[in-house]
């Protein structure tokens, strides 16, 4: 008897389990049951066909060599029956499998399996808020969506937008918006956009969106939508935001219900629990993709983080898995990367606040740098956090904000978490060297120093809110700018005063030795230099605004 | 008594040991002397500069906000005393002092230490040949060189170059050359260029500096130097090259002419012999940089491979140790990239030939891959190389080579190697994912992947070498095209059928199952796919070419 396989979901980890199985096993008979009409689609690619770089949506469902994943290719090339816009209603797990209907057909029918691949994904959080069903009011899940968004951009009949809520796949839709001529709002309810950083370098997001014309409004709630048979306006208790499009993006639920109608366990997070070989609470039922809750490798804990990248290795497992091997699939770290802009922004591991959230004493970095040799023409900023325990020396986490390379130091910090290894263990790796890849010490390494250098206490480091709280509570302390005069003359923080660092040993006179001294620069290279200098001089009370102007997500004087 | 430091060499590791030095002891008293004039200059940079990527030589000797760092630098930001044209001659371990001598001075002078750092280098190897002495024959090292040769592009003077080596450097300096229109011919003694790669890898590098019109001659000696007063040939057995300039790059050799005199420990590498402190047989004396021997973090053996990442990484383990700090350099991966025109050509860890010769049994696989998702219009392809090691699973090395940003995955190549993963670990591995950075499944861990396959037996590949090898001798065996008609019109390899993965269920009785089968199409995944296919229909010898046509290094049939 051939194995028989039964696949709820066609998306991402649903084809993957078919077409490893079949490589695996090419008796099986799987069966992939698919609500929707597409297959196999890069979800992750909509914003870049919304913005006109990807052409044809064709182009998010065809295999590298054009192939388009249709129902005809899964039978030709993979020997894999596909039911798309099929649904899956009921599972029978006694009496081992599917009920299933297609759409606009009364008919059910029964598939029997002799293991079962939920792989049912999840769908965007839409808020029962007033008038949320007005036309014009979208999320940015499937094809559709963005066929629909394309449209009204490519009319013009979108001037304005508002992006509800600041995650991922809006933001990263900004830049199409904005490129289409629209004028973009980001409403978004917590102090911050994108969860996925910490507050302070989400706010350099922040600040680099407006400066391409969006407006963000952190610590907004939007209440409702208002419009006559179409969006014309979306509520805050701040005011009504003109609106001829919004677009929520507020964050996704895995798909559970058919699991949990079946009797199988639901994690503490909300997404079907499984166990590290996949196997959900019955041993017939396996699940991959964005409705299972994955482990976090930093901290041990079940967490939700749906991804692409992650449905994609989990297919693997599950296809080797259901045909006799035993992988496993470890856990996830959050490592996230989007383009905002021209900005890489990304992330691995634990931001500060959840390390904290987690107990951890953490001991943070934030370290501009470039991505290439600072004399390359291509050359270009990263500003770098690395969030360390103290304790251990570990790293718990990355963030990367800026026009530089900031995926590759985050994959390269990834590794690194993989490992548990030390602040001092990852200042140590031979990384690739050469001037248009790097510099010489990579700037992931060198933020791995400026932590060691901060654990081991030779610097004091402040935070860029640590020295506005100062600022703002006319606290007694004396800011130093240790740049050159034309970068202060030109930009500098409010405040400050002007020593540069060339002529700092000669000029330690002008300062006073009885008050706090915070040193900066651009990037707080300079600053560090600055500080040790007068450490050295003595002065007893000596500290570095981490990562100097170019990290300063606040107001400066001009 | 402040800490008395005398530093040899003043330009990647002893300015890093200075500095450093300084900052963990304001009091310690460190002089620098550099024989030559410039201080902390960008070697690496060189090429760049020549192609005027890099306007201004001072570029490469200046921090990243564009101050020079001269011996004023030094002394006003560092409070590093800097002895520049200034050559150590002798050092004298008994006494603790250093016998130096400014240029063009006659008198001598001792230099008094506590802690001795030598960081005098490596210098390029020099052939003993005839007429070695013509003007017009350089090498590639310092800033004088690359003034010379720059010199000689910009008034025309050079039409036809000689690389003599297709080392590194001299293969970064082929896209300069050819800019400023010039004839360039590589002539590389061993059957293959770039001794970082493997054979069939720099193969395709070689093809790749082909088709920008760079003529590459393997296996060919250089003989001698030929011009009467002015470089006019460079002589090899198969006849003589015009030549109006020839570029050395051979490769270096360590500068231990002092500390060798000095009775210090040299390793099996001719390197200075350090100690994982970066103490050398004498307690007092440090050495870091270009002319100490590191350990191979893979083989844990002696090896001689100097970079400026790791000089740099160096130069602070050596600084803390003689502040009184226990801080271990633990080894090198001999991670290493340069850029071949539009190439990123990368290496991290043992090669094949490299890890035979270590005694390994490894596995390896070629795996041409997207560096982005493959819809995006900036994607481009990166063919990777993994050498595996069959017993333990463990990545022994990787390989890039392609438009692709292959720096990125030789980076987290590398990291896998520190860790000691296996490609099992590997493949799981977190990597940040968004359509403009990556693929759902990164390359790399995809190509983890095909070796996982190759591993544990599912699918058997053949090198290009192995299947060129077949062709030549006229085996009887069949070489499977899977791609689409146009793809197999417009080039394929010789002798080759086609038919095409989605007509191969159909058409399995055209296939004779007495022979071996090997199957391939542009990368391989198709390759794959139909060698699954035809091993599930029972063919008994049925084998992948690794990397597909693009990764095939020889003639092809178009």
């Amino acid at each position: 008897m051939p194995l028989r396989v039964v696949i709820i979901g066609g998306v991402a980890a649903g084809p993957k389990v078919a077409a490893k199985i079949m490589r695996l096993n090419p008796a099986a008979e799987v069966t992939v049951l698919e609500k929707g009409r597409f297959l196999s689609y890069a979800g992750c690619g909509l914003p870049y066909y919304i913005s006109g770089q990807v052409a044809d949506q064709k182009h998010l469902m065809s295999t590298p060599v054009g192939v388009v994943r249709d129902v005809d290719f899964f039978r030709k090339v993979k020997n894999v029956k596909v039911l798309n816009e099929t649904e899956a209603l009921e599972i029978d797990r006694a009496g081992k499998r599917v009920r299933a209907r297609r759409a606009g057909e009364g008919n059910d029918f029964w598939l029997e399996y002799d293991k079962l691949v939920i792989a049912t994904g999840a769908r965007p959080v839409v808020p029962p808020l007033p008038n949320i069903n007005l036309p014009n009011i979208y999320t940015l899940h499937g094809v559709h969506d963005a066929e629909a968004i394309k449209a009204l951009l490519g009319e013009h009949k979108a001037r304005d937008v508002v992006l509800v809520g600041g995650g991922l796949i809006g933001v990263e839709t900004t830049e199409a918006l904005v490129q289409s001529g629209c004028r973009v709002t980001v409403v978004e309810m917590l102090p911050q956009i994108l969860r996925m950083l910490d507050e302070e370098m989400a706010r350099l997001v922040e600040r680099h969106m407006e400066s391409h014309g969006v407006k963000v409004l952190t610590n907004t709630r939007v209440t409702g939508f208002e419009g006559n048979g179409r969006l014309s306006g979306v509520l805050t208790p701040q005011g009504r935001l003109p609106a001829d499009l919004a677009i929520l993006a507020i964050g996704v639920r895995p798909n559970v219900e058919l699991a949990r109608a079946a009797g199988l366990k639901i994690g503490v997070t909300g997404a079907l629990q499984v166990d590290d070989m996949l196997r959900t609470s019955d041993p017939d039922i396996y699940a991959a993709g964005d409705c299972v809750e994955s482990r976090d490798l930093v901290t041990g804990k079940p967490c939700f983080v749906p991804l692409g990248s992650t449905a994609n290795k989990q297919g693997r497992v599950a296809a080797i898995n259901i045909c006799g091997g035993a992988d496993r699939f470890p856990g996830v770290l959050g490592s996230t990367v989007c383009r905002v802009f021209d900005y890489c922004v990304a992330r691995t591991g634990l931001t500060e606040a959840a390390a904290r959230a987690e107990g951890y004493e953490p001991v943070t970095v934030v370290v501009p740098d470039f991505d290439r040799a600072h004399y390359m023409p291509d050359s270009k900023l990263m500003i770098l956090k690395l969030v360390v325990d103290q304790r251990t020396r570990k790293l718990l986490g990355a963030q990367a904000v800026g026009p530089g390379a900031g995926d590759k130091r985050m994959d390269v910090a990834a590794m690194a978490l993989t490992a548990g290894m030390t602040v001092d263990q990852l200042s140590k790796a031979d990384l690739c060297y050469a001037p248009p890849y790097a510099t010489a010490l990579d700037a992931l390494l060198t933020a791995a120093n400026v932590a060691r250098n901060k654990l081991d206490g030779a610097v004091a480091g402040l935070s860029a809110a640590e020295v506005k709280q100062r600022l703002e509570a006319r606290a007694d302390f004396v800011l130093l700018d240790v740049r050159g005069p034309d970068e202060f003359k030109q930009e500098r923080l409010p405040g400050a005063i002007s020593i540069p660092l060339g002529a700092l040993r000669s000029r330690l006179g002008e300062l006073p030795r009885d008050k706090e001294i915070v040193t900066y620069c651009k990037v707080s290279l300079r600053g560090y230099e600055a500080a040790r200098i007068l450490q050295g001089a003595g002065f007893p009370r000596v500290r570095i605004l981490d990562g100097g102007v170019v990290a300063w997500p606040f107001e400066k004087v001009r």
